[in-house]
C-alpha cells in the first residue's frame, strides 16, 4: 500500500506503528501522531483526534494489525486480539465502522495458520483502506462528470479526505479533479457552530491546491447571486429511501438556495448510507446537541449572555425535491428517485 | 425626558454628563461610560463605543449641550460650540447623524439670548432623543399589526434599541409586544462574521424579558422548517426606491428561505433609510470587508488556515419580490410597490 502526504490514517515506514493527522490540532497545526500502544489508540478515537466514521474504521484495522505485529504471532494470539478488539471497539460504541474493521481484521487472522496470521492481518487492514478509497475515487468519478473545469463549487461542513480515506465524497471531485488537472473555485461554508469547513475542509483543499475561499454560511446566498456558483456539493450522513437527505445543519438551507438561484445541489453518498429502513426523511430524529457549542466553543470569551437559550440541531434533512441528483459508488441517481434507491442497497 | 435602564444614550441624572453603554463590551459586560470631556467623547464615537446612525446622533446632541453646561453660558459659547461641534462631528466623518444632530443642537443655542441658551440646547437634544423614540415606537407599532401573540419571529443582525433609541426598528415589535404584555417567541440568528445577533440581539432580547433563542445562521431553515417561525424581521441599511433593500449579509438568505417555506418577511424601515437617489438594488454597491473578520475576530485562535481566501461581502441586496412588506414609520407599504417609496420620500 502506497500512502500520500494528506492520507489521515497510514501505516508507518516500518509497519510497526499506526500514523495519523491528529485532526483535533487542525488547522493550526498539522501533528502526526505515531500510536503503537492500546491505550493511546483507545484514546485517539475517544478524543477525535482520529473522525469520521470510514476514516475509525481504517484506523482500527490498522491498529489490530500493529498490536498483533508488535506481539509476534504467538500460540495466544487469537486470545489477545480478542481482547484488544473489545478495548478498542468500546472506544466509539456507536460507530459501526469502528467493530466492523476490527472483526474484519480478526478474521483475517483467525483463518490463517500461525506464521501466516500476522501477514494476513495486514493485507486485511490494507484492503479495507484500498477498498475506502475505491468507493471515495469512483464517487469522485462520477461527480467529476457533473460540472466543468472552472467551475465554482459551494460546498458545506466536511466530506473530504480526513473524515473518510483518499479523496472523501463531497469533496472527491474536487480533490481527484485536482489531480487530473482541472481548475475549480471552491466556496467553503465556514459551517457554524464547529466550523468543519472553515477548519478541515479549507485545510484540505488549501493543502491539496485547490482554489478555495472561506466564507460564512450566510454568505452562500450572496456568492450565489453574483453567479459564482456553478453547483454545490455536500455529503450525507443518511439516506431514506425516497432520497430525502440528512446531512450537517445548514445543508437544506444551501438547498433552497441554490434552487432559488437555479443552481445544481448534489448529495455525495456511499451506498452504505442509504438507510433501507429508513422510508422517508420524516423518520430522522435530528440529533439535538448542547448550546455551548454556539456560544463558547473557540470563542475568547461567550457571544451572548449566560442565560440566553440556544438551539443546537447538529443536522437538518434535505428534501428530495431539492437535490438535483445523489452520487454514490454505484452511479448518479436523478430524480423521480422512485425505487432507486431501494435497489441499490437490495431492497 | 425619562429615562429608561436600558436605553444606550442618555443624559446623566444631574445633566452634567452623557451616559452610554459601553456596546464594544456586551455581552459580557454591561458597563455604564459617564463622559464629560471632549476627548472621552470623541474616542466613544471613534471606537464604536456607542454605534448605529441614530443612537450616534442623539449622543452627539447630548454631549454638545453637556459641554456648554459644563462651560457656562458665557459671552464665547457660541465659539465655543462650534469648537466642539467640529471635532466631535471629525470622529466618524461619514456618519450623517452625527453632524446633523451637532448642527440643530448649535442651531437651538444661537437662536436664543444668552441666559436662555443652554436650556435651549438640552430641550433639542432632548426633541432628537425624543422623536427618535417616536419613529422607531411607530415602526414598532405598526410591525406589531403583522404578528400574533405567541408568533415565532426569527430576526436577522441587530436592529434594536442599542442601534437607535428605544425599541429599535426591526427589533421595535419585539420590545414594545414585550411592554403590551405580548409574548413572542424570538429565534435570533447569531449573524456572523460580528454577530451582533449573539452579542446585541440576544442581549437586548434577553435584558427587556423577551423569550429569546440563539441559533447559528444556518439553523434558520431547520426552524422554519419545523413551524417555530411565523415571521421573519430585519432592518434595512438602504432600501432602493424599487423595494430591494440592503442589509446585513445574509438577510437575503433569510428571505429566500421564507418565501420557500411560505412566512412572511418584514423589512423595517425609518424613511430616513430610503435612498431617493437610488432606483433598485442593482445600483447599490456592496461593501467587501477584511477576511479577518471571519477568520481571527473573537475567537481563540484562526480558523482556517493563513493562505486560505475568505470573501466577505458586510451586506446583501434582498430583491424587493422577496419581501412582503416594509414597514415604516408612515406606514405598512406592500407590494407591488411601484411609486410608493418615491412618495414617501417626496419623490
Amino acid at each position: 500500500m502506497e500512502y500520500k502526504e494528506n492520507d489521515s490514517v497510514r501505516l508507518s515506514a516500518d509497519g510497526m506503528s499506526a500514523e495519523i493527522i491528529d485532526q483535533t490540532l487542525l488547522p493550526n497545526e498539522k501533528k502526526i501522531l505515531t500510536l503503537c500502544e492500546p491505550d493511546e489508540m483507545f484514546e485517539a478515537i475517544r478524543s477525535l483526534r482520529v473522525r469520521g466514521a470510514p476514516a475509525i474504521g481504517i484506523f482500527a484495522g490498522y491498529c489490530l494489525y500493529v498490536l498483533a505485529a508488535r506481539y509476534g504471532d504467538k500460540d495466544d494470539l487469537p486470545e489477545k486480539l480478542r481482547e484488544w478488539s473489545g478495548y478498542l471497539g468500546s472506544a466509539r460504541p456507536t460507530a459501526v465502522n469502528l467493530t466492523w474493521a476490527l472483526e474484519r481484521v480478526y478474521r483475517a487472522a483467525i483463518s490463517q495458520v500461525r506464521g501466516e496470521r500476522i501477514a494476513a492481518m495486514r493485507r486485511e487492514a490494507e484492503n479495507i483502506h484500498i477498498q475506502d478509497i475505491e468507493v471515495c475515487r469512483r464517487i469522485a468519478q462520477y461527480g467529476l462528470t457533473l460540472v466543468r473545469d472552472g467551475d465554482g463549487i459551494l460546498t458545506h461542513c466536511n466530506a473530504g479526505a480526513l473524515a473518510t480515506s483518499r479523496y472523501g465524497t463531497g469533496l472527491g471531485a474536487l480533490l481527484l479533479g485536482k489531480e487530473l488537472g482541472y481548475e475549480f473555485h471552491a466556496y467553503v461554508d465556514e459551517t457554524r457552530p464547529l466550523l468543519q469547513g472553515a477548519r478541515l475542509t479549507s485545510y484540505e483543499l488549501y493543502e491539496a491546491g485547490v482554489d478555495c475561499t472561506l466564507i460564512c454560511d450566510n454568505m452562500a446566498s450572496q456568492v450565489m447571486k453574483e453567479g459564482r456558483i456553478q453547483a454545490c456539493f455536500a455529503g450525507c450522513d443518511r439516506a431514506a429511501l425516497n432520497g430525502d437527505c440528512a446531512n450537517k445543519i445548514g445543508t437544506s438551507a444551501v438547498a433552497v438556495l441554490a434552487k432559488y438561484y437555479g443552481i445544481p445541489f448534489y448529495i455525495f453518498c456511499p451506498i452504505s448510507t442509504i438507510d433501507a429502513a429508513c422510508a422517508s426523511g420524516e423518520n430522522i430524529v435530528i440529533e439535538e446537541r448542547s448550546g455551548d457549542e454556539i456560544k463558547k466553543m473557540f470563542f475568547e470569551k461567550p457571544i451572548a449572555p449566560e442565560g440566553v437559550k440556544c438551539y443546537d440541531p447538529a443536522f437538518d434533512v434535505t428534501d428530495h425535491t431539492l437535490i438535483t441528483a445523489i452520487v454514490t459508488e454505484k452511479g448518479i441517481i436523478r430524480p423521480p428517485f422512485g425505487n432507486k434507491l431501494a435497489e441499490l442497497v437490495g431492497g
